[in-house]
């Protein structure tokens, strides 16, 4: 039922979660966990990058088709379209997870969160000036400590910058159809006090568990929040909303930076 | 791409939606459409529901299982579950929907329905006063205008509410283990004025579309907001949920009336 | 292995069984249920109806595609097609039915209903005059107390029959292409007496099961019986198919009725 | 949509069905095509036949497993099991058939064939004297010409009474669990006129079709009639039983002989 | 795991296999097991053989399609194609086989096998001269004791002959694509012995498992080699390949024969 | 049809496999590319490293259950098990691989692949020694340029041996099963000459492409030879031998140094 699987090995989860104060990576309450870029991860792909937030590190990449679905030859909808796939490798996480291949389907999990990736980006893309093109953004978690699907719309949307600016060296896009930037960060409540970016013990022990996707220029794209422990009022909604904007404002300084 | 289909035939999408000041079927911005619960629809199950909100139609119906699900077995978790599943049959729609049986497998929307709904309804739901057993809660559309989800989460409130009071009747559980009613509906921003539970045109139409879930007492279950046209800010956030906490408001009433 | 599955709760199956003389419910051997159609149930569909026999409920939609199956094409068959889809809600059944969209897989009592529902319906529809279209029958078992199959077949014909008016309503189909009605009822022998239209109580105590469909001018359009429990006479076979003419007599009486 | 495929190649249908008078192989109208049984084809297991009727050969085994389905074990069903599965191999048509393998589900058509030899022979199998195993009746098409479903059931009848008396030789199995002898047999009606044992030439141009399985003392197992091109009369059903029973009565005794 | 189901019933592999010196069966190390080809064995396709050795039997049919897989089109690769697939029939082994349309997948054992044999026949063909046509050759084994694979390839061969040569006299195709014969042998090493066509029994025991594909010419197409129990060296497996030299030439001879 | 994809982008393939003497790379015929194993890549699995050849990268971890398959209880098969699974990521070729999770099923490529890993794996695992546990050896090749299933047999030896030291470090196992190291590599004859480590370029030129496993002391435990274009003679196979015995010796010599 829980969504990622302990790093931590023997550590005792109520003892670690219980001491509070301050957390239990000796984090303050709105601090990302480190964070780094690798651009050109994989050089096959048009554009990657290896994002890693503290222990979470995902491979995105992103593969341009010059077709588009065929939905949209069928019912004549004009543009292009951008898609995301979202997968865990089977070593990621300490206890091994069963590939989705070798089940023979794709899950719940999996599809919730490679609709909310492929939604995110394309609320930035102007699919129009991308062309009768597609773009598939693949997002591979190579290691699992909590929010792996914040880290790969934060990461997908490197990989598809560089994407977007190979097409447009090349030729092939004449306008920048990339509207602005965007980055995704999760976002809590743990013992009554609001804490920005969970690794996985925390999210595990958090009563709410929300995770906020937001443009450059501080607007909201997507806001999920669920009460995994008690329901919560307005404003811990507020609360969290704020934690976030700071941490998104963090995530995309970094995105331009590494840009370039 | 879309999630519910026109009802409305052969009307221009464009022309409705572009004349604004009042909604295309009169209402207010703040008002529901007209409601009604038709209790034990299902002589089968232990409790079921007959939902109607405007033209969406649902049947709700929860089924007593006396065990409970291989992992929490395995994993060793005390107390039962409740679980959902959400479906649409072919002739809710007017351009008829596949089965997902005749696919061959569930989609993705539906997946992210039905865990809603499941993930909602545990929210207000004791699982150790349940006992080892186990309630499925099945929505199927039978006509579909806009808001199944949510129309789902609120029927299957009342279809658990009633199994779980025939359980209590039955002397096969003492304490009841419901913690309080909740609620769903939708909320969208549309020529940037918030509106509630909007129909399949005004979804269709939207710039941003939301889903709320509340208790009884006003507190948050679950949060989902989408910029289907443009990103929104956190003011207009609020709007939405102050609407959405007015419309759940009166959706609990209801349930409460017809629950006597 | 058995069909459907027991609405009466906690009673003793043999001891119910085994009084005879009178049937369960009090009818005579060659009684109908009480039969209900509800016209136009699902506003969404081109033609629909609520069928009820007893406390059998089915919804059946007619939907329209304009298009033929791909094998048509490819095989250069003229004319139109008639397909039939059958489902059990999970809730019909008082001991929930897992869905088949969850089991990645449609059954085999399904596939043989849905067959026998679509050819039964073709062999009374001149397909050349139904034009370059599809008709879909949906037969959604909302409630199953015996004869899911045959009320479906009852209930589709109305549906069908509301479509095609619709159609040649709305110019689209110029000559009627249903040649004549039809209906379906199932008879069977208990303790050596044919009984017309058993509940589910009795079909699982019969020793022989039989389905008929046959046409208002009294000929045979499918036949199928199969011996439960022993092997059965030419003899019973007659007596049965006498049952059913009167059955199917009075049920095509009551579509008339309703279609006005 | 049609069952099996024309094995006389480039020879026009219409011509060949359209002389009428004599049949196109020149049999008379209750006569059976050539019949020949070859016992223990297959020497892996424990009962196995080919079986031919004109151009139609099946591969009839039976193999035994020291258990019993899950849902018997479930159910606390006493007892043992018969089950079927039928296939055709990809070269048995002249166009090949595509593996149902290969497509990843069993087809509908094989469904209901595998469904009608399974529930055939346990109506002459005593399950309770069979013990606590199962056997499995696989029949495989190696070359079809009509009537593939009924020499299925004739042949599986001989491999499960030649794995029966190796049971009974090993002193598995105490008393013959075989109540009597069953077989099967197509008949149709063509230009009014009622014919026996149809190919596949016939099967095609029928205009009603219809499968008996008969037990040697001439009771009925299993009847199914449908009208392929016009609707038929009860006394026409007479007619086909009477054919049918002719049929099997010769199919009996040619079973016997081969059983020794 | 182990590929193939013992045919010999009770016997103690172990001390079967272990008083070595000559063969269980009476064989010399470099014997084949005796061969049968039936010509022409099921009427329906192009080119047929029942191929049998010792006592595996494996129908080998070939059917001709007047079209190219869609890869060909898509990509534009010129002339034709030859496919393969391989099956068991559940009766063919003592303990009865699955079968894998029931599973709803093909097994890895099965693809490879079935890759094998189409790459194999490929080699032989100049898919040019076949024309824009495919051949599907089905292998099916209704009886397993060791070597279905290599027999299947033996036997394929001979079916693609027969159906080529029809093409050819049927005047469909101009010139010969076939380019030379091919057989296949399986050989193995047991107790340091290198002994060519191993049964069930011996492979069950072999230490080393060999399959070698070879022209009429003595080239090789295909070769496989797997330590089972123990490496082997560089010697061992010259060793295994002249044993495999002398078979495939003998069964070449053999269809030489055959063919006519 | 081919198993990789160009990386090379837009250089005309025959222009430069044509202009022979040296590779295309600068290579000399007994060359291998530049190896690098990055030990402990992902710090969630047991062992793990990142093997590059060149152009060609495979993440392997091996992660362990503390329990047996299925079928190792059923049969009491004595000891553990090791098995493996391969993936490409779809970003790792230039023409994007479609995901298989996405195709709902494994492709027999795949298949093939991963049975080969786990096979060659476990003929250097004494399975008693390991105890009743399983590891499972994942390769997940992130970027492709020939030689993938290769790489991935190198790279899995050693996440294995990494994980087995750990696990007897822990004390949970006592005698090391690891028998002796092992390494796979491919050779191929182009215009006949025998080269080492075909990248994807040479791969698809190639007339014959073979791969070898062979352990620390020269043995052999897998080979696999297959005519692309033109049958090979003993000799040829041979003189492949050959290299792969020069470069496994090397490619062990690079696996004992990064095992410390």
């Amino acid at each position: 039922m829980k969504k990622e699987i302990n790093l931590s090995g023997g550590i005792d989860l109520d003892a670690v979660v219980d001491n509070s104060e301050k957390r239990i990576d000796g984090r303050k309450a709105d601090e990302l966990r480190s964070v780094k870029f690798t651009k050109n991860f994989i050089s096959s792909a048009k554009g990657s990058v290896l994002v890693e937030m503290g222990n979470t590190r995902v491979i995105c990449t992103a593969s341009v088709e010059e077709n588009v679905p065929g939905w949209m030859r069928f019912q004549k909808v004009p543009g292009g379209w951008v898609t995301a796939e979202y997968s865990m490798l089977p070593g990621a996480t300490q206890d091994r997870t069963q590939r989705e291949a070798t089940k023979g389907k794709i899950g719940g999990r999996t599809m919730e969160i490679q609709r909310l990736i492929g939604r995110s980006l394309r609320a930035v893309v102007d699919l129009k000036k991308l062309g009768r093109r597609q773009i598939y953004l693949d997002c591979d978690v190579i290691q699992a400590d909590g929010g792996t699907r914040t880290a790969s719309i934060t990461g997908a949307y490197v990989a598809l910058k560089l994407a977007v600016d190979r097409l447009m060296k090349d030729g092939l896009v004449k306008h920048d159809p990339v509207i602005e930037a965007l980055a995704a960060i999760s976002v809590g409540i743990h013992k009554k006090v609001s804490i920005l970016d969970l690794c996985y013990l925390e999210d595990s022990a958090a009563e709410v568990d929300a995770n906020f996707v937001m443009t450059e220029s501080g607007k909201i794209i997507e806001v999920q929040g669920t009460a995994e422990g008690a329901p919560f009022s307005k404003a811990e909604l507020m609360e969290m909303l704020e934690l976030a904007e700071k941490g998104i404002g963090e995530l995309v300084e970094m995105q331009k930076a590494v840009l370039g």
